[in-house]
């Protein structure tokens, strides 16, 4: 069992970006836009629905495994965007967790 | 030491929309377009800074904190949007960089 | 020679429109997700290029033109979101400047 | 009466930038970003309405407001990156609402 799956996932997905030389595209502005690009991608699969018919239970498999594909795109770059930028991901949800806890 | 610290993140995140009520606002649709809203603010963090201004190296403490929680606020939107439509991120993170694999 | 080019193109949207029978879908939310959208599109022709590179003597006719049309997606979507709420683009882009002025 | 609004807007929006030396940040690139940002600003401002309560008629006058001035913002990016790319807006719009009408 893994001990951090966010580091696991952080590794494997460096290991991508290393592979295929892709270090001097990384920029932390680059893949902020890229991350952004994807979020775009993931907000176009909702666009044209009604709130019902994006729940779980009304989106089609189609639908459904075109989102998760959008979901790991998203996730792949706020990653790589964490790594390049040595800023560990669970430290800051918690921490954001917090602030929000005393703001709402 | 956490066997999955994103199902444990996941778990936090849920019960603090618990504890507010959210759910009704919690649809997939709605969190897609909160998703895009804080990526659009980590972008804008980003926007007037060179590539190398960027840098981990040459940011200042306040521009990275403020990336660092722009980074929170959109892991946290990812973990809730995954989680209200039953998506494993690490599976599909992995599913993704298998597919990207083959086009790379 | 037009009188406002703005009205007459929020005419030619709005027709377009009109005639797929898509009103029941351009709600003010999903319009400006679609909009959303297509800026992360428009934000996609730039990921990966240096400043330098996106300038306008620098980037490829094919670039020019795919980029040329994801500034009319985005048009057109602004134009049609600002029709449906009975917002004049001219007039509050002026009021924005005139905010804009006093407070840079 | 204004021969092309377009024309005239864009012409406030570079003396604006003229007057503060911003040139050097309004690359293509940058200026992707900051749409695209003001793009996520304005998804914000939909995201936990529902559809019904996004529609003109029920919008308070303060979110009114708020929505015309993020209207606001993305034009005015909008303008300034088709004039730093010697993008004609009225002429792209059109070609791609040819394209769409072939396509739908």
């Amino acid at each position: 069992m893994s001990e951090n799956i966010i580091k696991e996932l952080t590794d494997e997905v460096r290991s991508f970006a290393d592979a295929r030389d892709w270090h001097k595209f990384h920029t932390p502005k680059n893949l902020a836009m890229a991350l952004a690009g994807e979020a775009g991608e993931l907000l176009a699969e909702f666009q044209w629905l009604t709130p019902e018919e994006s729940s779980v239970s009304s989106l089609s498999a189609e639908q459904k495994k075109a989102i998760e594909l959008e979901i790991a795109d998203v996730q792949i770059y706020l990653l790589r965007l964490a790594d390049v930028l040595d800023v560990d991901i669970a430290s800051v949800v918690r921490e954001k967790l917090q602030i929000n806890e005393s703001r709402f």
